[in-house]
């Protein structure tokens, strides 16, 4: 169900200072203009009193920010954040946000986190960052997990507009890599192991769990994700993966003409 | 399908130097004992040019030293083995054996282990010992995979003699430790944090990738193993489980009243 809002017009809410500059006559916004929108209107569902979960990346950030302007303005109280990532945390305790851990809150009340790919069935991939396993822990133990993305992110299917990334353990990941490629060979899947230069035979990228990522390339629409998702999960050498099937509740996308808000039909 | 032996009868291959001492009398033989046997049984197995996973325990390095034996002796040669885990390396290099690992041998011809339980359908538990996911990697890749165990280790059900065990990632294992055991809850699953001690509270035991380990205790049958599979391996937290559902090729136990070799129906 798609609620569209009224094309964005600067408010009281927006102007603040350190929200996008918007003048009254239309302007091109920036990508990053773009994503603070839809982050501060996520940050409309934060009620005081709620634990939060804070997610990572450069659209979750500014709902991060935004939470602690609002905390040091008093207009929200008793706020626990859980954060995503090392990054998070670090941004988070710097800012004064009262953290926690998912043992100690294994139930959040609201999850807030950018998405690198949104479906037309709100299923996401997310984890190009290099954080979905700490992401979708939290993000999977909260009753509502709101998506915030410019509508850049939006895409026909999972995939469609680059890697999907699979966390896998270091041991033998080649060997991982080659079987994550095989089950998506009726999909021309091409797998290749995310290094820090980003070129082939790098160093490896290392995610704050001491893992490797193995970064999948599809030409064509893999289908049935949750068939997908089992077959991955099956492989021993596979951690997690980036698609988050089924698991948002509403997605903001901030574009040119405005905010929408798409909720699960 | 069922091959039972004749009974235990010392034979040449079984009573060189370091295969147990039996007098032709009946003779109660110990638990190490029996793994020998059976070890020294599946070793027949393997053939000159071989690729062979080399298990981890008690009884697989009664295998790894057989193999070791053959290959001083000259009856056999060109063999590789694949270590399943840093124990065995070790062992299996001390001895001689030339290794490689599954990045340059994804394929392998056999692999041998013992294991925990073995249920009627040939379904094992495996990883009592802390190192199933390199386990099930490589004897995953394996052609044919021989299980070798003492009569012991049969059991009706997964489960039913002691720990399931599962491989989680270190952050927020308490959170996947209590999500393991609302899964099973309908089998009274008791889930708890493999220690060093063996104490509840101690400091945590870390596997050879760096991750802990939680042993799910059931009271009762948990029914439907794929299915269950399924649901652990759908916690973002968890790596792999210690069931090898419908791996084995061949299960060889050793008895009091000798050896028998099941295989699949």
């Amino acid at each position: 169900m798609a609620i569209p809002c009224a094309p964005f017009i600067a408010s009281e809410k927006l102007s603040t200072a350190s929200a996008p500059s918007l003048s009254p006559s239309p302007v091109i916004l920036s990508q990053d203009e773009l994503k603070k929108i839809a982050a501060y209107k996520a940050v409309e569902f934060v009620e005081s009193g709620m634990v939060v979960g804070l997610g990572t990346g450069s659209t979750a950030k500014h709902a991060v920010d935004r939470i602690a302007d609002l905390l040091q303005q008093g207009k929200l109280k008793d706020i626990i954040g859980i954060p995503t990532s090392k990054q998070t945390h670090q941004q988070a305790s710097s800012l004064g946000i009262p953290l926690s851990d998912l043992d100690s809150h294994p139930t959040l009340d609201l999850a807030i986190d950018g998405a690198d790919e949104v479906d037309p069935d709100l299923n996401l991939v997310k984890g190009r960052g290099g954080s979905l396993l700490r992401e979708k822990m939290i993000e999977g133990a909260a009753k509502k997990f709101v998506v915030i993305v410019d509508e850049s992110k939006w895409v026909p299917h999972v995939g469609a507009s680059g890697a999907m990334p699979v966390e896998v353990v270091p041991f033998c990941s080649k060997f991982t890599q080659d079987s994550l490629g095989k089950i998506f060979e009726y999909a021309g899947c091409v797998a290749k192991l995310r290094t820090l230069s980003g070129e082939e035979g790098g160093e490896p990228f290392v995610t704050d769990n001491g893992n490797y990522i193995v970064n999948l390339f599809f030409k064509s629409d893999i289908g049935d994700l949750g068939a997908a998702s089992d077959a991955i999960h099956r492989l021993p050498g596979v951690i997690e993966h980036g698609m988050f099937i089924g698991m948002a509740t509403a997605v903001i996308v901030a574009g040119e003409l405005g905010v929408t808000v798409k909720t699960k039909s």
